[in-house]
């Protein structure tokens, strides 16, 4: 009775949260563009109501009746589970004053226009002040939020709970140690064939090939729908509709192939979530108040990236549909063959820009964010010498000499928004898909599948071991359950090696 | 400060309602199948979130203070209009029980189902327990409401405030006795070339026509957008985002551009409401509970109606804008003169379908639906009866046979939503057109623009007496202002009267 008026607040909680999800995705594919401002006060307004109908007298008075009522089942009940996590959230919400939430709000929407004028200007003096302020708000934000060790770990746990400096740091130097010696090898090796991915790719052509690959991956066109932007996103409002973007570059048609497809990986976690927790906080971030089924982050990427890379840019992949790629472009790929297609959207060379870089060196860029954010919190590294330490870490990751600012810290969206902590799920996911992907694939049947572009097998491993359980269960049970252990770079680095010694003949 | 706390209350219900808006338009033009289910979910809680906040008592005290605050001020001061305006709009929310709210969800969402099959087996009995049951319930809420004289007053008040029975029966006395005889005379007239509207109309050339004409109207695209639906419909999220949709018969090619005419009529009077309204009550129908800043939907459609009809299907429009509707159109339309174009776009013809009829009969398609509703609740027509009193006012006013359910009283969705009440409101745009219409043109600067095809005068004309104003006045209060006397038939008979007379030479 009160379990059920619980989950009947959060149903609408959820439902308030979808809501602003619809107006977010609309404002970044239909909206005029008029409407922003007036827009971005309806956003506003949600996320007030949404967090104020969490945290209301009347919500504690059922949780606390709730609680009561389940006290007496399993403690991994979903009853239980549930009332957990509502308790959680209310708690961790309570603890942040609405006044630092206020601030955050504002630093988000000044950031914003600061930083796009301080990025096309190349100059990081004038996003500096911002960027102050930003990790003052999100040092304010850590002590108020709590954690054991370390500051940044409380900013992190708002995306990738239960992932602190303390665990991040073994597993980078796991990634380095392995990772480093291959990209270094590959700086000397002769590149592949590149001619052909910059010819003229008609758009259209371009969105019916990436729609077409994401529906055979698993991607559901009645619950879901692809639309065009300048950033890719995955957005899901229930997962009844769930819906994809991509970007295009006319001449370079990977870029809305790959981007289809990683959004699609996103698509299908939302799509396989257990319709049973439809409205239910098994479906909703509560600590961050975002509709979502996935369990956190790294999770979610863990899927893009699965399809994206482990299927999407196989060998065995092309070998099945590289036949479907010339059909689309007879004369763009006419005179390329499978193997020169498959070397040249996996070559591996070090880049100054993220969103741009390969398998390889991907990681690379997290790891200089995340070191780089960790000792902006705890004050061992000031705004003003960011720069510096910044360019350090590309020279000794990458082996560049940042040109500019634009190029370089000011490259990403991220600090821009107000907030800190946001970037270790990248790696994250990458690890988590490799160690998902080497279990999978040791079944014959999803083996097979793969040799033969069958992919069902491998998305209902996907969504027997990740996708139906929502927000159930931890990332690193979601593991454990499906792999016996919890979140472990061996798999991820062991396909890298393996993957690029071949491809380089190193 | 307390008018300022009630005023942000008022923008958060006006924020959500807006949301609700997204909402319903994404349902209608871009959601998948999939997202039905639960995008009504997120609806009803939207709608539930406004009606609370409005009516909270947190949102009580702040109006009692503003009441206080406001009092000395003149009693037409917008402070004081807006607080009177919550003020009514609680009384009038808190009349209505919230059992009697839900039972009217339910059946909206069982009798649309029920209605949709009916409809398609032309099988009135099927839909008669639901229009009984709805009868039953507006009665219901009429009481509750309450009213002077009849029941249906109460009911139209929703969408047409301080419309009655008492004011409507001379309105439609003088328009039957005006504009029947000219019904009868056209029957013997001979008949319009017909042949070049129903040849094959591209829909990319029609929507890019439509588009422009409503462009040439002066609908601002940038804070608006034309998208394709079933049913054509414009809806607002604040002035600044402005959305219409129209529908495409393929061999029929004044469906859309008449219908991109008429939605951008309605996008003008959103667009044009002032400013400074934005995220208040002069811009939020408190008493609906719809964002929207027309302030009655009579008025709304004397805007519609205005540009689609007098300017529209004037001969001097297509004096000016046939040889673009050449140029789109070469093979359609090039065997076609303008006078051969006016006269078919004009043709009068009695149907069965309201939605399909021609200016001069559309008005009794109307006045039967309001005849029959009052009557339905007044007891003084029962529904068993009402397909043969349906059929009877057909003939009486059409002079046609109704030869299935389908083509008569099952035709219109109106009834299925659960709503009673909503007709009056098209006769009343079309005769407030008529009136407004005849005092803008009286203006020698307008009437020129009319000739040359610059609608910039009369845009401004209507901009300054009806859109500005948002819901300030009321829509006698803003006639009165504008013409000297509030609504009156006799502007919009004579000029029906007057074009038809010279249409069929009678």
């Amino acid at each position: 009775m009160s379990y059920g008026a619980l989950l009947e607040t959060m149903g609408q909680v959820n439902d308030v949260l979808n809501a602003k999800s619809v107006l977010s995705w609309d404002a970044r594919t239909m909206m005029p563009p008029g409407g922003a401002v007036t827009r971005a006060k309806q956003l506003a307004t949600l996320a007030v109501i949404a967090r104020d109908l969490l945290v209301a007298d009347s919500t504690r008075s059922q949780l606390d009746a709730a609680e009561a009522e389940v006290a007496s089942m399993e403690s991994d009940s979903i009853e239980r589970t549930m009332v957990a996590q509502v308790r959680e959230a209310i708690d961790y919400h309570l603890r942040i004053p609405a006044k630092l939430l206020h601030r955050r709000t504002e630093l988000g929407s000044t950031g914003q226009t600061v930083w796009q004028t301080a990025r096309a200007n190349s100059d990081f003096a004038a996003f500096a002040p911002i960027l102050e302020q930003t990790v003052a708000l999100n040092r304010e934000m850590a002590d108020v939020i709590g954690y054991a060790d370390h500051p940044y770990d409380a900013l992190m746990h708002r995306f990738e709970p239960g992932e602190t400096v303390a665990s991040l740091t073994p597993l980078f130097a796991r990634l380095k140690e392995g990772l480093l010696p291959i990209v270094r090898a590959i700086a000397d090796r002769p590149e592949p064939r590149m001619d052909f991915l910059t010819r003229a790719y008609p758009e259209d052509q371009q969105l019916a090939f990436g729609r077409l690959m994401a529906q055979k991956v698993g991607y559901d066109l009645n619950r879901g729908r692809v639309d065009k932007t300048v950033h890719p996103f995955e957005v899901s409002f229930t997962r009844n509709d769930v819906r994809i973007t991509t970007r295009f570059n006319k001449n370079h048609m990977p870029m809305s192939l790959f981007g289809a497809m990683h959004e699609a990986g996103h698509a299908l976690y939302e799509q396989g979530v257990d319709d049973a927790y439809t409205r239910t906080p098994l479906a909703t971030d509560l600590i961050g108040l975002y509709a979502v089924g996935g369990v956190s982050f790294g999770a979610h990427e863990s899927q893009s990236r699965l399809w994206e890379n482990h299927v999407g840019r196989a060998r065995a992949f092309w070998d099945i549909h590289f036949k479907d790629a010339q059909e689309f472009y007879p004369e763009q790929l006419g005179d390329v063959s499978v193997d020169e297609f498959y070397r040249a959207i996996n070559r591996c060379k070090p880049g100054f820009i993220r969103v741009e870089s390969d398998e390889l060196t991907y990681d690379f860029h997290i790891m200089l964010r995340v070191e780089l954010e960790r000792q902006l919190v705890d004050g061992s590294l000031k705004v003003k010498d960011l720069p510096e330490a910044w360019n350090a870490c590309v020279k000794a990751y990458l082996g560049l000499d940042v040109p500019n600012d634009a190029q370089g810290l000011l490259q990403d969206v991220h600090w821009s928004s107000g907030q800190i902590g946001t970037f270790c799920n990248y790696t994250i996911g990458n690890v988590m898909a490799g160690q998902l992907f080497e279990t999978a694939k040791s079944d014959p049947v999803i083996a097979a599948g793969l040799e033969a572009g069958n992919y069902e097998a491998l998305r209902g491993y996907m969504a027997e071991n990740i996708h139906q359980h929502g927000r159930r269960y931890s990332r690193d049970e979601l593991l454990i359950r499906a792999t016996g252990r919890a979140l472990d770079p061996e798999p991820y680095v062991a396909y890298l090696t393996k993957k690029y010694t071949e491809l380089y003949a190193l």
